[in-house]
């Protein structure tokens, strides 16, 4: 089985754009009729059947750990209560997706984050989507201001009691930041491999995970820079008297395979141990164009990691054993949705 | 000839923090006296004997483009006035190691940015720096207010009076930020990286270097995150219309060897063209300790650049051929210094 830990419903029809440009005119213009969802279910199929569906049938992927889109979160936009309102939104149409093809999708949600705002005030969304919608983790956003980075790091104290939720529902994380207003940061060029960074720093420099030994999280886009400078990581941790970051970090971070070219797999699969990194394409995302010096879509990372010099064993773990192990939620969906007993 | 394009006076005399301590604390009291800067030659020698001169010869580099720490040039700190004291300052201190010791050093100025402040205002200290001290590059910071990224991008029309006065001088810029004030950022784990990685997203989406055809840039930590997900960029590059990174970017943008691992090394070889790759180590800096895989300093690049696949012409390339093209003024610098007609 082949498990996407990473994608994003990108390709949702126009209603939902629709009803968030209301929501955010309404921010000025309360007068304007509040806005109400137009999405039928023949449209979502239309389009997953034709994009995510397709592209899955394409390159073999049996499952894709399904989000709201990334850059659409927006979490600097308007006060906390349109942040809450367009969350619900944005989740409740993901479980559509997963209810309408549980076979292929399983569902992860964005959080109700708001700059400013305690991340405590996302412990209930957590739960509603983990208890009532069987979404198998969450995305958070390590910038709610959208390329400021005004709000605390994700290290910060005020984080603990959703991560208490976290561990208590055994979910992950992926780490994932929004849309950038910042004009020095390109979003997917800049901004999106930044936030990965700068996530793995705020870990390293952290005693989180002796705090919460069982907290898990993806860092999305192989892990930012991380791996390209492993060896300064390792240093920094032992100029600072930090553990060695196996020790340290890896039983708690993870990385993702969205590295859009063959060199970058491998040093992916060189330097981090394979119990650490899922099989993910980002698809259908940030690089949609074909490369010519592969003749395959860019994010297109399969043939990749088979083409690693990993062993078999170690490339079933990136497929599916590790998703299955950092969601524990994803085996039961799965087993259910092969057993027709979903939704 | 073995030359390391990326060193800082990190180990500088307590003088020179003493009077930095004393320039702010005259900000809030203005009543303090003035403070001078007083460190002896001998002071110098000492701290670059013991220090980067003993590094260069246990590790073979001849010549190191020298500047200021650049964690210490805090542009946000005080207003403009207090950055043009200080910058001039630091200056001064390089152009003295470089007066010493030619033979082993060449010099590369900070500037006296400030935030909201016009980079036009930074034009007539390269010019003391290049034609009176002798120097041979500057370093750009990429955003002045230290980790908030408030001022507008390297590619804003702002920098053009700049950029033009780099054309006449004919010399390149490293693009290397400073400290960070954002508790989100760790400086050199993830602000260095970001700055790197920003720098080269702004210059990827704009017509900078059909503007200025001559104009050159360093990017530091060997380009951040851009390596290692260069196909990402080929991606987006494609996808956004643009030419083919060789051509859109590869006569000016320019990457360094500050990775400090074999497996980082080894792609950074591979992926960017050795025409695009010059030799560094940024000794002493970051990381300082000695990686047990390899028993050498973490940041000792230079055998690690030996051990890459690359070719024998293409290694010379990287440690001397591509700095003196890259700064033209560094090949008459060393002529002087190797005849004894320096200072």
């Amino acid at each position: 089985m082949i498990i996407d830990c990473h994608g994003h419903f990108t390709t949702a029809p126009g209603g939902l754009q629709a009803f968030r440009d209301r929501q955010l005119a309404r921010l000025i213009d309360p007068a304007l009729a509040a806005p109400t969802l137009r999405i039928g279910d023949d449209q979502l199929r239309e389009t997953l059947e034709a994009n995510q569906i397709a592209q899955q049938r394409a390159r073999g992927i049996d499952m894709v750990i399904f989000s709201p889109m990334a850059g659409g979160m927006s979490h600097h936009s308007g006060p906390e209560s349109t942040s809450i309102e367009w969350t619900r939104i944005c989740n409740d149409l993901i479980h559509r997706c997963v209810t309408l093809y549980p076979d292929r999708f399983a569902g992860v949600c964005q959080l109700p984050q708001s700059p400013g705002v305690s991340p405590a005030n996302s412990v209930a969304e957590l739960e509603r989507c983990v208890t009532e919608l069987g979404f198998v983790g969450c995305n958070i956003n390590p910038d709610p201001t959208d390329g400021f980075w005004r709000d605390p790091p994700l290290t910060d104290r005020s984080w603990y009691p959703f991560y208490e939720k976290m561990v208590e529902l055994d979910v992950p994380a992926m780490v994932h930041v929004s849309c950038s207003c910042n004009a020095n940061f390109h979003g997917v060029g800049a901004h999106y491999l930044n936030g990965d960074t700068t996530a793995f720093m705020q870990f390293l420099t952290s005693d989180l995970f002796s705090d919460f030994p069982q907290l898990r999280f993806v860092i999305p886009h192989g892990g930012g820079a991380v791996p390209f400078h492993w060896g300064r990581y390792r240093g920094l941790a032992q100029d600072m008297g930090r553990p060695p970051l196996g020790e340290h970090l890896l039983q708690n971070v993870f990385f993702d395979t969205c590295v859009y070219h063959q060199a970058g797999i491998d040093l992916l699969t060189r330097v981090i141990p394979a119990d650490n990194i899922l099989f993910a394409s980002e698809m259908i995302g940030a690089v949609r164009g074909i490369d010519p010096e592969t003749g395959r879509t860019y994010d297109d990372t399969k043939p990749m990691v088979e083409n690693s010099a990993l062993s078999a064993a170690d490339k079933e773990k990136i497929f599916s054993g590790n998703a299955l192990r950092v969601y524990p939620r994803l085996a039961p969906h799965i087993a259910a949705a092969q057993s027709g007993a979903m939704p």
